[in-house]
């Protein structure tokens, strides 16, 4: 009993968050209101209440979950041994960010939600503590992928792993902008992208 | 008479454009008062009203200008001849996108304005459709660079263009979410990072 019941609760807030998200896709945070996510989920204020208490806590809820979900699929891109290179390991890391999200679209609705709650955190600094811990974490470990190429050759002396870590890391977080605001982003762009300026050679290197 | 009407009307605008900035740079957008923009510019209503309306004509005004001055740091950066190579030009592209803006700190607040644009972009039509305009011609222009490196035999072959120029625009849009969300980004972090992507030599190719 217990445990049915458990599943229960578990599928009932999985239910308000995949409704929350697409009220707040498509609205943004401060136009949607707890009666829009009301009406999306189909559920009754009191069952809805009963798991989340407020729109803030419903939206940090969402935003955790998204960081959370971006941060494992760099962790787990990372873990491949030997590494991959940066081209194959950024687009391995959207490929794993898209999967888990996106059911019923190519990853639009999620990438606008990503961009939402950048803006969020901006104000909110339980979610910018948050962030920032990840983010830390996650500049740590690249630049180890870093050090790595660096110690196999692939990569000059003189680049720190930590810059190498964060321009991929932009690179991302710009494909996820791209991907929100015009739609149509495949993560073959970025790996090609990042193919093509790791084919570059230099004019003087000839 | 009508020249120094027009140049005071010119300051009396920026005045406003610079105060709303600060305001929702701070406060973000929907927190953010038509009141709390008069107290920070020190005008009245019926002073600021005759430029702005509402406060979305102010985010509009604000959104475009934004947008307006990114998008000629591209352009200005791509029309340098010879063009620099990818790690010169999108440093370049942000040291203008920031000296332009930013009089008062290190432009983490110009970068914090530009993330809430997006969110703001992705249910404003108007700024939909102005950014997309932007974007796409940005595309087409950085796509011509990346063809120059390819006919000059410092691209490989098989990299298309249009890949290049969406990968170099998602390292710049990602440098202002991480300037944004977490501050203390250089261009030189960036100019670094690609360098050393261009550095890398693909382990087969030993």
């Amino acid at each position: 009993m217990a445990r049915v019941s458990q599943e229960h609760l578990d599928a009932r807030r999985r239910q308000i968050l995949d409704g929350a998200a697409r009220c707040f896709s498509r609205n943004g945070f401060h136009a949607t209101s707890m009666q829009d996510v009301l009406g999306e989920v189909g559920l009754s204020a009191g069952a809805v209440y009963r798991y989340f208490r407020s729109k803030e806590e419903l939206i940090e809820a969402i935003a955790e979950e998204t960081f959370t979900g971006i941060r494992a699929a760099f962790d787990e891109a990372a873990r491949t041994t030997p590494p991959p290179l940066p081209d194959v390991l950024v687009a391995r890391v959207l490929r794993g960010v898209f999967e888990q999200q996106s059911h019923d679209d190519d990853g639009q609705m999620f990438a606008r939600l990503v961009v939402q709650v950048w803006t969020e955190t901006l104000r909110n600094e339980v979610l910018g503590v948050f962030l920032e811990d990840s983010y830390s974490r996650l500049r740590l470990t690249w630049a180890g992928l870093a050090d790595a190429y660096r110690e196999n050759g692939m990569l000059a002396e003189d680049i720190s792993g930590d810059d190498m870590a964060r321009t991929l890391i932009a690179a991302a977080q710009g494909f996820i902008t791209q991907h929100a605001l015009f739609g149509g982003m495949k993560a073959e762009v970025l790996e090609n992208g990042l193919s093509g300026l790791m084919s570059m050679r230099r004019p003087e290197a000839d």
